[in-house]
């Protein structure tokens, strides 16, 4: 039998795989000294009491053979397909019918499955710097070409930088496919509703599609910055939307998201919401029914009010790091409507040589730029997901550390 | 943008998704007749309360933040590791190291996914009958060629029949990957040490990967069947095995599976397990710890007790229908070493009639041998999933109206 190549061209392992086993060969030689993990976006505030409730009841329901739930609708149940729709959709206007929302364990997986319903070849352009997901999986599909100094060969990069305030800029070849994620993964930066209108209308007239993660639009604070690509007029022949459940309510470790796949976005008559429909039906089982009632929850008045309050709290986090790192004379980007802070690198320092700095000398874990591609060189990102204790105390180190 | 057109190649719906249709139409019209569905090989009774108990402690755990937790290992917790490889491969006297076992959302996905390890120009066997997943998600990713009235050109069948057991014979020409799954979806039957230490020997000669479906694995009653492809001798160097708690532990609902890839399977010194590590780490973000906690709970002594009284309770199922429909003078098959019983449709009737038959006159749900492939003709499937009430008020209503 033959292998698929293609993976033989991509490095063994996962960025944070890499940074994870890098952590842990320094805390088994160095089991004295504490780490404060500010790296990996992962969270670790309690899931919201509605959640747990939810969890609870659904647990006893499975015990008993009258309320016991077997396989899931391959989509997701009803009910959490209205709740997501009535609040994440109706709400700020936008029209969808249910059969355009597919629920699935996690927006990682689902941005890495997405490409089995394109044709392989097909230009992808992502932005530079980029979650690590989007690439890796074109390059595991045969997209990418090869590796160059510059990148992959076949994949257009659009370089967001403190130049051009992190906003990519239009293709200036045709592409096909665009990996979009606003409010930002690493840079932590939002795109207004002005921007995204320019990448709707582009994607109308050349053909494309645009794959729009927005994973952190809970964090979103500023009124010009849109909480779905949806809110933006034509994006419904266009775009298809990410959305997970891991940032906005803690499920990192219980697996939600769910992916909008408009009806209206077709290829010669061809639907790729029937398309997508197909893929998860034959190779997706449905999520955990727990899970779903657990999702549910979040949309209560109770979980509501709840995993704003858990957001509020990272939200804190974002500035005490934005504004300690200011005032100790980095320059800092993101915190505003993300969970994210991207930090120019001081002192013309490689990301790594910042990365390997902060964990052997004060201990403090983050995310070297270089990890998200070519252009994240020379920035580092931290993330607003510790405790507040310990994210101030990270902050001390580094003014006290870099104070010398 | 151009889509996959593989997918153009497909029926737009999944089998178990039409029948679904087909029914709910049918309950819609004719809501006072109660239709018992032993369709889908979904179960149906509570889950053991080892696993309940184990989940409302996961649940308070995250609720907690002490005890919270983020995002899972990619590859399962290490205790949920440990507890399937000494119970499922030590137990019965196969050696595997824990980096040899990824823990999944279940064995549907795994076996869907599996393909994005190797390349499209591979030559794909399958048995016929077979669950439609395995041709299914090689149709999409391009390795089946174009549909004829023997089915797909570049896939190659082995029919599996009454005349030869419904055991495959081993390819008269060369191929490449080979799906078996025993004991079988959808006809029930199992295969011996000795009938599997053939494919094993075929595979090692060939440079073929074997694919070995063990999902039902927990029904096996016979001595002489292996319940994992490893105590077969030369397995490790060419068998992918998928496993699930769906069937063995009534997990449909709670989504948990897992999938073997030995180190020892490697292509010119390349790994498969190197090569699916990547792709879970990429395109996955591991398994629910509730849902985790709920596999260990299937291991603990209280677990497998509970857990061998639900087997046995389907297992009972599947004699009544097995003993039921050969009294009726109906051909039957399976039920030994499975939860499935496949039947000889009567009077040359094809499986979509008998199918029609059952819904319309009896309200009976089945699945249509057809479903399964071209050699599914003229067969039936039934399963032991229902419960007990159920399973003996359909066996005796297809009694009296066979009996006119």
């Amino acid at each position: 039998m033959k292998i698929n190549d293609n993976f033989l061209k991509i490095q063994s392992s996962y960025l944070f795989s890499n940074i994870a086993k890098k952590v842990n060969a320094y805390v088994a030689a160095n089991p004295d000294k504490p780490i404060i993990r500010l790296g990996i976006g992962d969270v670790t505030r309690p899931l919201a009491g509605a959640c747990i409730d939810a969890m609870h009841k659904a647990v006893d329901e499975m015990s008993n053979e009258k309320t016991f739930m077997g396989y899931p609708p391959e989509y997701g149940h009803k009910w959490l397909l209205d709740a997501i729709n009535e609040n994440d959709y109706k709400a700020r206007g936008v029209e969808l019918d249910n059969s355009e929302i597919f629920v699935s364990d996690g927006a990682k997986s689902d941005c890495g499955n997405i490409g089995d319903i394109f044709s392989t070849d097909n230009k992808v352009a992502v932005c530079d710097p980029v979650y690590p997901v989007y690439v890796d999986t074109n390059v595991m599909s045969g997209r990418s070409g090869d590796k160059t100094a510059e990148g992959w060969s076949n994949i257009y990069y659009m370089p967001c930088n403190a130049e051009n305030n992190f906003l990519p800029e239009l293709p200036k070849e045709k592409v096909d496919i665009i990996y979009l994620c606003f409010p930002n993964n690493p840079t932590g930066m939002a795109a207004t509703k002005d921007e995204l209108k320019k990448w709707v209308d582009y994607a109308n007239e050349n053909g494309a599609v645009i794959l729009f993660d927005s994973a952190y639009e809970a964090f979103i604070t500023e009124e010009n910055v849109p909480h779905s690509i949806y809110e933006i007029e034509g994006a419904k022949s266009c775009a298809i939307e990410f959305r997970s459940f891991s940032k906005t309510a803690g499920f990192t470790g219980v697996r939600c998201g769910y992916t909008v796949v408009p009806h209206d976005i077709k290829v010669d008559g061809v639907e790729l919401n029937a398309l997508w429909a197909r893929r998860q039906a034959t190779k997706f089982n449905g999520v955990s029914y727990i899970t779903q009632r657990a999702a549910e929850a979040v949309y209560s008045e109770e979980g509501k009010k709840q995993v704003r309050e858990i957001i509020a709290y990272y939200q804190n986090n974002a500035k005490i790091i934005y504004n300690g790192l200011k005032e100790c004379g980095f320059t800092v980007y993101g915190a505003v409507n993300s969970p994210y802070v991207w930090l120019k690198t001081p002192d013309g320092m490689s990301s790594w040589e910042f990365f390997d700095t902060l964990l052997e000398n004060i201990q403090v874990v983050g995310t070297p730029g270089e990890g998200f591609g070519p252009s994240g060189e020379g920035y580092f990102r931290l993330t607003a997901f510790g405790s507040t204790e310990n994210t101030i105390k990270a902050v001390e180190r580094i003014k006290n550390y870099f104070a010398k």
